[in-house]
């Protein structure tokens, strides 16, 4: 019984997966999101809470409703492939739900992959697609290697500026590794935390512990999540302030990320990406997914995966760790854990869910 | 007059950039490396001295020459594209040295994308090939979106390991940029910094500034150059030490590279990536090379690059910071100033190429 986040019982409610995915599915239904759609927003969400990474699971389940309420977000958009060709592809969302938009493209690069071994599809006019992640998991549970990038609204300062400016734009990364069903799986921010392991902090009102966020005011690396969070501060690049450490590394990769999911598929960059609950976003996703046996054979490929994540696990250990993980092992055993004893849902967090239900007319959590 | 890397003239002798490339081709062609392939070698080399990235530049040439002599890189490979389709191949490098091999796969990822929108190209079976960066920038010179990833010796220890066990394993993504002739240039490795980096230190004998390194006897942070680059010290992935700054985020990387350019391609990975002078090293190169044609308007994608790096460059300023830099520029001007002043050549590196030249029969530097 493993989790990648520990869990306070007396903070948290459990709710089983199925319970969870039913309330989010029918909260979107009932804002008439088609069953289809609203099934697959669900299923994204309860995945990010079932994988420990709550910053991006119902916890944002509000702004996803205000901002299907503000209009920002279409629920019966338009979504239309604007260029193609067997491999690749331009969707333009419509304003849809960022996640439908980026599930139609993600499907589009796994049958262009299966078909003329890869496939590279971008999405323009979209919203918060959630966890990159779940994209790039879901194209390697088809035995391909997948890779999702998106555009997100500006948090952080870039080397050298004292401003929010780039996003935390996060690449993820999925793989199928012989003998087990789950695959390799990176999915990181490319800023040193990502905003929702600063919201933690800041609900428990605590500092946060690294040197995460600088002042916007005097560039002086500060503490308090409250003020990281608003407009008088930045969170910093992965790589921290200025070069010493690489910070312009973790910049760069902002960069590289806004580049190919943003000015690529044109749609915006940086500062330029808006939120989900106001106006319309233009966020931008990138999604790849490639066959291995375009380049050699599947099934060696998965060996050799395997092999690579048991050497890395098994290296020399440093004293100071327990063990040594590979991306994506903390989330697979903490979805385990969670199908038995159910998810953790911050009780405000539940609270605001069956609100929210209780106002559409649907059953809550029980 | 800008130089990234301040330059100590005592320490250094100019020579003129087409001297330079002279005395190395004419190096590689009296160790039988055809014409050709040995100008590939050169400019790969010079290039690197010129915009800055000294660790890779021609101080390497030695390590080239002596996997030449020693028999672990051919000069005449049988390099061969192993699988094809319009828009992938895979190519067997034969134990070329790694820039020809490389080179042959990016002309054809180039081709592939100019043809078809993408190319993919991946080469196993090769050698360190030098700047991750050439590549792209060769690739975004063609007004094309160049991506290059290659693995490398194992450098780096990983997330709660305290060995040498994953390489520096370089990310590079170039584009081309409206107004200005050099593109943006994203050439970073995925380690904290590269080892040419402390390499620099040891031979200044100093100790190096930041948290970059680790004991692998006691897992401690150590600063000395000299034990850093011995079996008892490992560099950090970017990141740092532990997850509490994101070092998990440097070692998936790593491992991204080396599954897109090792695992992938058939080449092998991290801790089994030989070296360049000994026995073959099988390394394993992933160029990708996007049309921006292909999603959108090839004219408006370079104008929006202008765009985006003009914002950023002149976002609100952190007062400890001179400027803001966007990537490839610090090269760029580098590059500007040595082609006007020389390229500066570390004396001791000086000697060395002409003793290699006067043992070929070479004209040696002037």
């Amino acid at each position: 019984m493993f989790e990648k986040v520990k869990v306070d019982e007396k903070e948290y409610k459990r709710v089983p997966k199925d319970e969870l995915f039913r309330v989010v599915k029918e909260i979107f239904v009932a804002l008439n999101v088609p069953e289809e759609d609203a099934e697959i927003v669900a299923d994204n969400l309860v995945m990010a809470d079932l994988r420990g990474v709550e910053s991006h699971g119902v916890q944002r389940l509000k702004r996803y409703v205000d901002g299907i309420k503000a209009g920002g977000v279409k629920v019966n958009p338009n979504i239309r492939v604007v260029k193609e060709s067997p491999v690749y592809a331009l969707i333009d969302g419509d304003e849809a739900l960022g996640q439908v938009a980026a599930y139609r493209a993600m499907r589009l690069a796994i049958e262009k992959a299966k078909k003329n071994g890869i496939g590279v599809v971008g999405v323009r006019n979209s919203n918060h697609y959630g966890i990159a992640g779940y994209y790039a998991y879901k194209i390697a549970k088809e035995g391909l290697v997948g890779i999702s990038m998106t555009t997100s609204r500006p948090l952080v300062a870039h080397t050298g500026a004292m401003e929010k400016f780039v996003g935390t734009n996060p690449i993820a990364l999925g793989a199928p590794v012989e003998g087990q069903e789950e695959p390799f799986l990176l999915d990181m921010a490319t800023s040193v935390v990502p905003s929702g392991k600063i919201e933690v902090y800041r609900r428990k009102n605590k500092p946060v512990p690294g040197e995460w966020a600088i002042s916007t005011e005097t560039g002086e690396i500060i503490h308090d999540p409250n003020e990281i969070l608003s407009p008088k501060g930045a969170i910093l690049p992965l790589g921290g302030l200025g070069e010493l450490s690489g910070g312009h590394k973790g910049y760069g990769l902002a960069v590289l990320v806004d580049i190919l999911s943003g000015v690529l598929m044109g749609a915006t960059w940086s500062r330029h990406v808006g939120g989900t609950s106001d106006k319309h976003s233009d966020v931008g996703h990138f999604f790849m997914a490639i066959d291995p046996g375009a380049f050699g054979d599947a099934d060696e490929f998965k060996r050799n995966m395997r092999k690579m994540i048991d050497e890395l696990k098994n290296a020399k250990k440093h004293p100071r760790f327990e063990r040594i993980w590979v991306h994506g092992e903390k989330g697979h055993l903490t979805a385990e854990t969670r199908l038995k004893a159910g998810i953790p849902i911050y009780r405000k967090v539940y609270d605001e869910i069956n609100a929210i239900a209780k106002e559409l007319g649907v059953t809550p959590l029980s």
